[in-house]
């Protein structure tokens, strides 16, 4: 077992948190002075800051500027544990957590471990595509470009050349149309003068979603000016059309039409990440556990779920909130003020979502906002003033204050020098020729070198 | 072959260079105004700044800090051409040389692959040591640091624990001495406060050195007065001892004393790097080739070499130039100048050393430097004003603006603070246990969860 025999505040009870997303990170913030243990237990040393993910996929920010160890956050907490190690299955009789590291047992026991990329069983999708869940996968998809264009120069064939500048991005909700603006964005200011021997006019990027609008569930306007930016932008934005397959080199939509591709990028769904041993029926379909107002995972009085792993459903959302960073934050923070109540025995209150709208950005000065303001109303703006709160509100809500100085100085400098990020390839990269195409690529460079 | 048909300045000679250190950089730079074709040859993409890399490794600086994409650096240099690749070989005889990407012809070749950690032929020490010679090792290193704490937290058992507490530093050069001193301010301001649970009075530094004194080469008065800055900072400094083997657990030195750690890092030379092809006679030992006084390696006419890799046999320095930056950068500059010489028919110009000193520091305030003042005068300071010099040179040293503002934000962020850079794990670490030792530490972790 866990050897927590040196924690002190043996005798109170234990509350592992599992997963330090925005939910377990935001609840174990609560418990500060509540006389628990808290012990918070997630595979990485750090909190990733996932709306800007896709900006550090894209040579916008550094890894850096978007992590933040949780020892660094909360190490002065005094009722604070922190536990690398991953957790492979819950006890809830025993009350017991088998982890990578031993078993640890709890008193409440609180799921928040997020939800992982959706391939819907597609094995060679799984293999070929790269997602933008993790910071790991954010660094190998900038390498993989990066990795992409150096290749590029050694390509005698223009299919094989085009192959590696071109992009199909899989997925128009929030993320894909980020992706999407910030690779035209590097097309148009950063890439020409890296790759001077390269012509970006053969840089094609497409942007493939399954349903008639980009942005699905924002207002129609926001959907529809996403679309013109990204067209201004040069993106080809293909709408109700799914990709069928993709071997790593050729994706064949659901029209029939097929593109070339080295790099798909796959954003077109997550699912909940469970941690097996609960009821089965407490899983509902998206992998996500049925909890009820208070969070508590239904059967059980003492597993609570939160964040995209939680389905809380109530009139408004039949199927839960969305798997987005506010719901999450709130469930958190409605959670750490009810595990007082829990322990003296006062009744719970219940969950209530204070929906603050949705927000997406494309690129320089053009992002769609649709926001809710006090008391209900509605308000949606698209252009300058949608990006610069998109902006502001990305600035603020950062963990560390160094996270929020780096980001907002690494903008300010992106901003008026029309440059982004470092560059430099460090880590892995997927190798763009991993699948072999007939006639082999190497055989193409064969033109003879002349001075 | 390689495809470089596109290149714009065909007819031009080319001057490839291979490996874009300070000697390799400085050249292309110097050539900008020169009718050549300027090819630089990398592995890597990005130029880095290895004095720094102890920072890296250490949790003071991030790696973007330290590194600079070459196409960044060069994009706007109309006669500049970069190759992400690997050189095989050199057929001195065809002018060519053989890459992971084709053959690539040359006019003049420029070898400045620089150099790389010599283990002295002892392969278990090779798989087991951690070195700190490229960006992948100091992330490496980090990584490790931080992994071994996490995994510290399970044992059990006080010498498996201290395994991973404790580290060993070999080699008392620069690069030993600044690790020693990084860890020890890490020890003492950082981890207490990210690893409350662990008792860092446990954490030993162990730095063996082979000689009789720390910082060989530089003065009498610097290696006394950093032997006592580290005493100060508690690190045990071992001299004339020599490491005779590490398993992955245990060191032995040649004195018999035997420590243990999971973490040994191997600061204790380096060799060069040649490419394989070239004449065996002028290669030297240490892996240096033999070069004349205008960078010209011995037996050939179009063959230079510079920096780490070249060995200029003077009065002054009858084994070759200190294999530093500054050598390193001069030689660079001398061969930018005299390159167009040779094109024109004049005469070469002699390689002068103008030897700056050497610096090094410990800490805080804590820095040795040898000046030599210009007149060839010695000007020697131990502590704060070395502090100041050292921080200073190496800040306005760095190759890019936005590398020299975010070393000194980082810089003054932790002086302030007394806190580090970024702890996130994110990529490789070696896993410490990966050495079983009877009885297996899994083992240890037996006490029960209580609370």
């Amino acid at each position: 077992m866990e050897d927590l025999a040196k924690l002190t505040d043996l005798g109170k009870p234990r509350v592992v948190i599992v997963g330090g997303g925005f939910a377990g990170l935001e609840l174990a913030k609560q418990l500060r002075d509540v006389p628990v243990q808290v012990v918070l237990i997630d595979k990485q040393n750090y909190h990733n800051f996932q709306p800007l993910l896709y900006q550090v996929a894209t040579a916008g920010l550094d890894a850096s500027d978007i992590v933040s160890p949780f020892r660094k956050i909360l190490g002065r907490q005094k009722n604070f544990y922190f536990r690398m190690a991953e957790v492979q299955s819950v006890d809830a009789e025993a009350h017991m957590l088998q982890t990578s590291i031993g078993l640890i047992n709890y008193d409440y026991l609180v799921i928040a471990t997020g939800s992982t990329t959706n391939y819907f069983g597609d094995e060679q999708m799984e293999a070929n595509a790269i997602a933008i869940k993790s910071i790991e996968d954010a660094i190998e998809l900038r390498n993989t470009v990066l990795a992409n264009f150096e290749k590029a120069l050694q390509m005698g064939d223009a299919e094989q050349m085009n192959s590696l500048l071109d992009f199909v991005i899989v997925g128009g909700g929030p993320t894909g149309v980020e992706v999407a603006g910030a690779l035209s964005e590097l097309r148009k200011h950063v890439f020409p003068c890296d790759y001077k021997e390269l012509d970006f006019k053969q840089m094609d990027i497409h942007l493939i979603q399954s349903g008639p609008v980009l942005l699905k569930g924002m207002s129609a306007e926001a959907s529809q000016k996403s679309l013109e930016y990204l067209e201004e932008y040069g993106v080809k934005v293909v709408l109700n059309s799914r990709v069928k397959s993709y071997d790593g080199y050729t994706v064949t939509l659901s029209t029939g039409e097929t593109l070339i591709t080295r790099t798909l990028i796959w954003a077109a769904g997550v699912t909940g990440a469970p941690i097996p041993g609960l009821r089965p029926e407490a899983l509902l379909k998206g992998n996500r556990y049925k909890v009820d107002q208070y969070s508590r995972v239904e059967g059980y009085t003492n597993v609570f779920a939160l964040g995209d792993i939680a389905s809380m459903q109530t009139p408004e959302f039949p199927e839960g909130h969305p798997m987005v960073a506010q719901p999450a934050l709130q469930q958190g923070r409605q959670l750490g003020h009810n595990i007082p109540r829990l322990l003296n025995g006062h009744p719970l209150e219940p969950f209530r979502y204070d929906d603050k709208g949705a927000m997406a950005t494309v690129g320089r000065n053009r992002a769609v906002a649709d926001l809710k303001l006090p008391g209900g109303k509605d308000y949606r703006t698209q252009g300058l003033l949608a990006w610069l709160m998109w902006t502001f509100i990305h600035v603020i809500s950062l963990v560390s204050f160094r996270n929020r100085f780096a980001v907002l100085l690494n903008w300010t400098w992106s901003y008026f020098s029309y440059d982004k990020g470092d560059r430099s390839i460090i880590g892995k990269a997927k190798d763009p020729l991993r699948v072999k195409i007939k006639p082999p690529v190497e055989q193409m460079v064969t033109e003879p070198l002349k001075d």
